[in-house]
């Protein structure tokens, strides 16, 4: 560790894993502001080699013309952070990819959504070369190469350490979030990265599975007397999971994710949109996890058990 | 109730509100077997009046030519037996149809779904001229006056008291008894008609909830293993509201419906079978109840509050 490239002036050479609507997006930022990106992406390939990356944004459109792609990690150099931007319901490919893409001193940054996506990542590379990020983005991939930001973009990142043992804010997290404000994304630190995964299962849990569960865009969630109900019950029981695994989510951050929503534009979340897709949906790292490990733990979770069995099985149907 | 008519030999008229799947089918049973019987129907009276009553079941299809029926309730006669057979959905009308329908020692027999039911009438008519019965039938209206029996048949009769206080069985029970099977309807006795209603809602409230949520026949909840979690932990929700209730339902009961649901064939449930045709869903009578009255008894119904939250969304959009 002690050789990563930590200071300022110190060029860090970056992966992605994952060159979709997170991965493409911040990848495609990074390297406009002139970080040297190198880009896994396997069914894009062939489009972004020949015609680049294009990003549409609120903020204002860009398109790379070159980008270095590649269909396979053997060609790729080793890379100071490796960023983990797949759905996690394609983990299964990350043994396989992540060795030998990390520089011996390198780091995986994961910016994956749910609960336990960083001990995934440290059987493979070790528990104390793994960040987390919580991204606060809406983008979408609209087609090959193809971005489509359309609100947000900041960054959380904390460090992992195994059982999630807090680590406070590291040099290394100040070293990438340096190359990501030089980008124009912006970033926070979370001390405990556990603590910011519990408060993003918060929203995460109830909004991206009723809005599969009933069909539904979060201004309906919100705003409908019982589903509203059961957004707030949901949430309650996200609280009493983290207690559980010994984190205190405190009851003004809830009210603040309610008021927030309510004053969002009505947005499909990302679980709706795999499901309309028929795209397998993230129920594990969402729901799966975060509902075993509270239970384990001692909580008491049984509309997150009944909310897991429901999209489990419409998740199964839809794909079917 | 001295002059209930309770002997086999002196003949009781009835009269059927709601001339549908379950009315139109016991009251046409009734006629044939040489019963007085007065059928209220509103939005088929014309069709019925002209054609009369047609059902088609398995057991041999029958046709009565020639059925008193009637769209206003004030050209009825007083009737010993009246039998509500509306969907609970609809039960605002009650009040302005039943007093004047009653003979002054008539009772009403109930054949609605869920609990609670009883009490609505009891309002109407007193408390102790009520009886209520559990159908266990399968049976479509297919068109006005045209009834398709699937399969079984059974009526299990209960007298009801205020506060549900058990009653055993009583001769007026028998009484409407002999008539139900002189029309080859099998009948059974419940002593204690909450502890029969709560016994139902073990299979009622995991079946047809899920059954919308997760848009499935029986046959899918039965055996997906995922939605086969989500109704066993739900029947043992209903379990728990009913002993709160003070009714205990035997484990061997609960394992009794998951066996006997393996062995039916794929069946849409009542309640699926109205989402489909953009019907209101009797969710206040088979989960609002159940989950109000076992919740303020002191239980603790979690799952069954999500899927009551659920419905009432759904059913809201889905007639929206």
């Amino acid at each position: 560790m002690a050789s990563f490239p930590l200071s300022a002036s110190t060029p860090r050479r970056y992966a992605i894993v994952g060159t979709g609507a997170i991965g493409g997006y911040y990848g495609a930022k990074l390297q406009r502001a002139g970080v040297e990106v190198h880009f896994l992406t396997r069914s894009d390939y062939e489009v972004i080699r020949q015609e680049g990356l294009t990003v549409e944004s609120p903020e204002g459109n860009f398109r790379l013309g070159e980008v270095r792609a590649y269909r396979d990690v053997a060609d790729m150099p080793p890379c100071d952070v490796v960023i983990v931007a797949l759905k996690t319901t394609q983990n299964q490919v990350l043994g396989e990819l992540l060795p030998s893409l990390l520089n011996s001193d390198g780091v995986v940054l994961v910016l994956q959504n749910g609960l336990g996506v960083e001990d995934e990542v440290a059987q493979w590379v070790g528990g104390d070369r793994v960040l987390g990020g919580l991204c606060f983005i809406c983008s979408n991939k609209l087609g090959p190469g193809q971005i489509r930001h359309l609100d947000y973009g900041a960054i959380a990142l904390g460090e992992y350490r195994p059982n999630y043992k807090p680590q406070g804010v590291t040099q290394r997290m100040r070293a990438i979030a340096h190359d990501f404000e030089r980008a124009e994304i912006p970033m926070q630190f979370h001390e405990d990265l556990l603590l910011a995964r519990w408060k993003k299962l918060v929203w995460n849990i109830p909004f991206n599975g009723l809005s599969v569960v009933l069909d539904a865009k979060t201004d309906r969630l919100i705003t409908d007397s019982n589903s509203r109900q059961a957004v707030e019950s949901l949430m309650a029981e996200v609280v009493a999971g983290a207690r559980a695994c010994g984190r205190e989510i405190p009851g003004v951050f809830v009210e603040e994710m309610l008021t927030t929503t309510e004053k969002m534009p009505p947005y499909l979340t990302s679980m709706k949109l795999d499901f309309e897709a028929k795209r397998p949906l993230e129920i594990e790292a969402i729901l799966g996890t975060p509902l075993r490990r509270g239970t384990a733990a001692g909580a008491s979770l049984p509309q997150m058990a009944l909310l897991y069995q429901q999209l489990t099985v419409l998740d199964r149907y839809n794909r079917a």
